[in-house]
């Protein structure tokens, strides 16, 4: 290809723009893409020569052979390179890497503390990143992006968290620059209940554009999907439903500042509160989880009780955004069915019937995976745009 | 232009994606347009050709000569076709004739009484809407779209009210069908708030892609703007606020069926209720509005309590979708700043601080007018969207 040739079709946003059909992963003939775009036959030749070129586009192999010659058909190439995502908690990094369309091809588990600062928590990173890599085979070339999901508030646009409460040392730390230096692609910050909402979305329900994803565990909080896309609104703070206030909890004080958030009411700890103060031997959520599984009829109406008041405010988002299903996950999911039931109590008798006559409450499916699958969605999305790869085109 | 070439000009997709790029109403030149699309000059003249044969896109006139001969620039043509916007509420109908860019032309308010059902009061909108174009020298013909706003609850994908409380004989009638019959373009429904909110924004916060846009008149609702999209959830029914239950409510019955909603207690009716209680002369909201502008202490007290009501719930929401405006409208919105005081006092003080260090709580500023051009927004935006155009194209 001359020179002038190929600066036509890849400084252009020509070559991104058809590789944006392909994403999907299905194979087309090149009469397919010519009909899909309206353009001519030689042009689609030009771009998906950039699009080899890259690696990222390549002739599929048909499984049958008709006999006569098959139309070549072309298709995104899923292992072209690989994308990491991590799932930072309290006490753990789940760290998976994916191909390009989201599936997981290895994964660990790391005990971690996140108090321990971010130095520690990412090097820790990079060092599985380096040990996944390398299991599977592949090395840091292959990397096409990083997503990373945190434990508190993140400023997407920069991914620096913003005062996060439980990750002392991390507040205003330039967490993508600092990956950047070691593995030098893309790195996409959000906070674990976006990046929870995503993965379970692309698990469980792909087809689901109003999807309303909550997390139970030390703190409450949710992501949201409205018309298909996560919405973290103008501070990237959408989603924010510990601190929402409720009846129940008139007079209690909650860690943010303020007196009767659902946080200081239904969380693991403030369940546990509650369950001490009536002579049980809990520390914290976990400890409640457990005397419910072992038939505690306190700990149970407890958890009953702290559902029915996520119930509360479920109500009004029910109201407020009306998605056709809510996912509970986080630790205190796992209390069974007790903590949905009481949400489920609440919602379906204080909504509007238009609002809940299709709504399904249900518990998370995807569990643990799904925030790390989210991560990497979420680096996916950004390193398959049509901008990164007019960039990818640029720089071969 | 010969038929093969016209049919590979019209036939695919690329001709109306061009046009996207033109929507904006901003010249451009040929070879800005081939640089934007990465599409050859020849492909972009063909499609052109096209886009003026249709008599949306024509030269522009520049308006200073630089002496030698300049590049040619080709536009949007805002007023080659026309749209009407609609504004139905329980005794009014606005009707607005815009152009293509949501300017309006002409409008004209007809009384009506929305209770003596759809024909009559389409009927009312056809003859207005032929007095409307044939005032502005236009026809039938000129007319692209139709956006109509109900004060209902609507099915947006059908056109038809669903159970609208104070619209006998509305409910469930193919109002796209009926209007269809008389002016032969794609009709698009949906309730007054969220066209309120589409024209408020329009108007006055087109950069504000987090934008929540609320009612307080015989009703209390809101139109929800998340990631620059109006967002209607998965039954059309987001932004339901006027029946989330607050804590001055517990007891009062609401005309829904539940009790303690936001609506029994802050609505123009229910303040009038309340202060016809403590020995007041109000019939209804009207009134009331009256008295706050003589300074009647009761009726301003009344009015800013029904604020904080408001900010209750308000608080939810902008945790939940984190805005960066909230607009206030509706015949309330007219009692001066109490009502927004109100809120106000109750947001800034509750929400979470980060949601709310840049969100302004203003009154609306487009007032009646919002409604009429935001329904007429609807229908530009389904009139000039790809697949049209491309319906359009094919019919020539």
């Amino acid at each position: 290809m001359s020179d002038t040739t190929r600066s036509s079709a890849l400084g252009s946003t020509g070559a991104s723009e058809l590789f944006q059909l392909l994403r999907d992963g299905r194979p087309r003939t090149r009469a397919e893409l010519a009909t899909m775009t309206g353009l001519a036959r030689s042009t689609i030749g030009l771009r998906l020569d950039a699009l080899t070129e890259l690696g990222l586009v390549g002739p599929f192999a048909d499984a049958v052979s008709t006999g006569g010659r098959p139309p070549s058909r072309v298709a995104l190439i899923p292992s072209a390179r690989v994308v990491l995502g991590a799932d930072f908690g309290a006490g753990h990094l789940n760290l998976a890497l994916t191909d390009l369309m989201g599936d997981e091809l290895v994964s660990r588990r790391t005990e971690i503390d996140i108090a321990d600062g971010p130095e520690a928590g990412l090097t820790a990173m990079v060092a599985t990143a380096d040990a996944l890599l390398s299991h599977y085979g592949r090395s840091r070339a292959d990397l096409i992006g990083v997503g990373i999901g945190l434990p508190g508030p993140v400023q997407f646009s920069t991914g620096r968290p913003v005062n996060p409460p439980i990750m002392p040392g991390w507040d205003g730390f330039d967490v993508p620059g600092w990956v950047r230096r070691h593995l030098d692609v893309p790195v996409l910050v959000d906070n674990d209940v976006n990046i929870m909402a995503l993965g379970e979305r692309s698990h469980s329900f792909p087809n689901t554009d109003h999807f309303l994803f909550v997390k139970v565990a030390t703190g409450i909080g949710s992501g949201i999907i409205s018309g298909g896309r996560l919405q973290r609104g103008a501070q990237g703070i959408a989603g924010d439903i510990g601190h929402v206030q409720i009846p129940r909890g008139a007079g209690i004080a909650c860690h943010c500042g303020n007196v009767g958030c659902l946080e200081a009411v239904a969380s693991g700890p403030a369940i546990a509160r509650a369950l001490r103060a009536s002579g049980h031997d809990v520390a914290g959520g976990r400890e409640v989880i457990e005397l419910v599984r072992r038939g505690d009829i306190d700990a149970i109406q407890a958890v009953r009780q702290a559902g029915r008041d996520l119930g509360e405010v479920l109500t009004a988002c029910v109201n407020v955004i009306n998605p056709s299903v809510i996912a509970i996950g986080g630790s205190m999911a796992q209390a069974g069915e007790h903590l949905i039931a009481g949400v489920r109590e609440i919602v379906y008798t204080r909504s509007m019937p238009l609002a809940t006559e299709h709504l399904s409450i249900v518990q998370s499916r995807s569990g643990d995976r799904a925030a790390m699958i989210g991560a990497s969605m979420l680096a996916i999305h950004h390193a398959l745009s049509p901008a990164a790869i007019d960039e990818l085109a640029a720089a071969v």
